[in-house]
């Protein structure tokens, strides 16, 4: 019978910098709407780069507003979790103990209402904590390209809602191909209009579009097993630091891009980094696409994802949109962590 | 604590011919896959615009897929619903005790599991029964424009769910503005290739894009409060019949139609009927628009709904695909049915 049903979501977060720090603000502005919607979203933990804030009783319900609220501040101010110390019923961890820490929630929580483990890290050191939490019979949410998921995630846009639901309504999907990258897509549209490379790349970065090392964006999308990166080896985060890349080293990779846009566009065509799953497995690298496709007309920074399956065959299912800024990502996390409701206990 | 969930979902199927149809279809050949995702649809009763077919006992687990094939192969070969009787444990009412029978089983499982009452019918008479069914505390799934929700559905598009995921993100909406019928997305950019509008309203007719009216589309979407006809009551329902109308009456709007598209193609747009619903509330008619927009680039029959919102503001997100067709919207309706299994009775 229909009833509505109440879930509790605890949310441990990873990572409060630019995105963590929108979504622990959304968490708190959402709590009348998510109310309304029988959820509620508890943070009971958090952490940054140094250290890790758990509350004293992870089923107290979390952090409260005012908390939450404080560490939004001193993130922004670039203050350390540390200095939240005696503020609210909250421990500080170091990073030695964190992980275990967060083990120690997920078994307990795991028990009872599950756990929510969200990582807005922009690192590869949280993977074995996130299979860890897995293996815990948890949840995890990640809002950065780095672990795994990039390509799933397209930043907010409602591709695995999508995807999933196209399969639930027995239509099968054929091929999916997208242009993922907020900032590769921002990069391959503006050398269309003859900027240099090297330009473009210091403009994406400048414009907050790329990971801290621009290269995270440049190397392409670890989810797929083939990958083309769009810098050699030689300018590669191990020979040189991300400085002496944006300084010297990008620079020596213009003239080579610029001869391939112009090859392309001979052929009407333009260049588009883009992944695709289909019969082949997955791929991801530079495609001469038609200016005249869904993917040929993005623009900026948009993803743009197209979904070819029986019903979706001439003309496939297309979902664009933003596909960089904290806030949007922010959301998108959001919205994933309240599609995990279902998994958790729910109380008439 | 995450547990795999098992939903069991009546549902009563209003209209079998060609979007029910398919339905039945999908719901049969998608039983493995629900099964494994702990769903089952078990369609409880049938009608068609003369009976009612129902489960003997609608707590039963519905009619077998023997049934639902036989329903589907009868509905093909044109034969009534009443055919059927005495094939699988079923009853058959004529249309004036129908609606009673659908209440007395809302009614029943409106207690126990819940039932969906999906309308499949191009009618505005089951309009009251939804109504009812609705204060029975049950829940509706619409495949036509007519009864309300046209707008909300555009066949398959998964907008109900993108529109959600959003609000629920925290992320409020300023703006929706769509070409949500695909009948009148096709006469739209087909007029643009100077074809006579009497000549691609017949096209989409025998394309099975229109309504067995087409003027069930030309009038444009009862969802909205202030619609834009495109033809005039001198050419409606009430004046002429449908045969009258394609035979003769479309054609005196060729004319003015065209100078229309004239008149917007020499200021750089399109036009196109679309549904906007904004701070001004919800309007649908005739929109000139930029030639270089998602919607005036929309070609054929596809849908697209642009999203305006904080994160979607310059750029908006963009849902496009095909909006008409009878399996498509079969496909949507089922993906339909399946997000209210969170409404419905879960068994561990």
């Amino acid at each position: 019978m229909p009833t509505a049903v109440k879930s509790v979501l605890p949310v441990v977060l990873l990572g409060c910098g630019g995105v963590g720090r929108h979504l622990l603000h959304h968490i708190v502005s959402c709590r009348p709407l998510h109310a309304n919607q029988g959820v509620a979203v508890q943070v009971v933990g958090v952490g940054d780069s140094s250290s890790l804030l758990v509350a004293d009783d992870v089923h107290s319900g979390g952090f409260d507003d005012a908390l939450l609220t404080n560490i939004c501040n001193a993130k922004s101010a670039g203050s350390p979790l540390s200095s939240l110390l005696g503020q609210g019923h909250c421990q500080v961890f170091k990073n030695a103990e964190a992980s275990g820490k967060v083990i120690e929630a997920a078994t307990t929580l795991g028990r009872s209402t599950g756990l929510v483990l969200v990582d807005c890290s922009a690192t590869y050191e949280t993977v074995p904590l996130l299979k860890d939490v897995v293996d815990h019979g948890c949840c995890i949410a990640l809002a950065n390209k780095k672990p795994l998921t990039g390509a799933y995630v397209g930043a907010g846009l409602p591709v695995i809602a999508t995807v999933t639901r196209i399969i639930a309504s027995g239509d099968p999907i054929s091929r999916i191909i997208g242009s993922l990258s907020g900032t590769l897509g921002y990069v391959m549209s503006e050398l269309e209009d003859g900027k240099k490379f090297s330009e473009v790349v210091k403009t994406a970065k400048s414009l907050g579009y790329t990971e801290p090392d621009p290269r995270d964006d440049l190397g392409g999308m670890d989810v797929a097993r083939k990958v083309e990166s769009l810098y050699p080896s030689e300018l590669g985060p191990d020979a040189m630091s991300t400085k002496d890349f944006l300084e010297s080293g990008v620079a020596q990779l213009d003239k080579s891009m610029e001869e391939r846009i112009k090859a392309a566009s001979l052929k009407g065509n333009v260049l588009r980094y883009v992944c695709e799953i289909g019969s082949a497995g997955c791929q991801v690298g530079i495609r001469e696409l038609p200016k005249n496709s869904a993917l040929g007309r993005l623009r900026g920074s948009d993803n743009v994802v197209e979904i070819y399956s029986r019903c979706y065959e001439s003309s496939p299912l297309v979902i664009q949109g933003a596909g960089a800024g904290n806030d949007t990502t922010a959301a998108g996390v959001l919205a994933d962590i309240l599609d995990l409701q279902d998994l958790f206990q729910k109380t008439a």
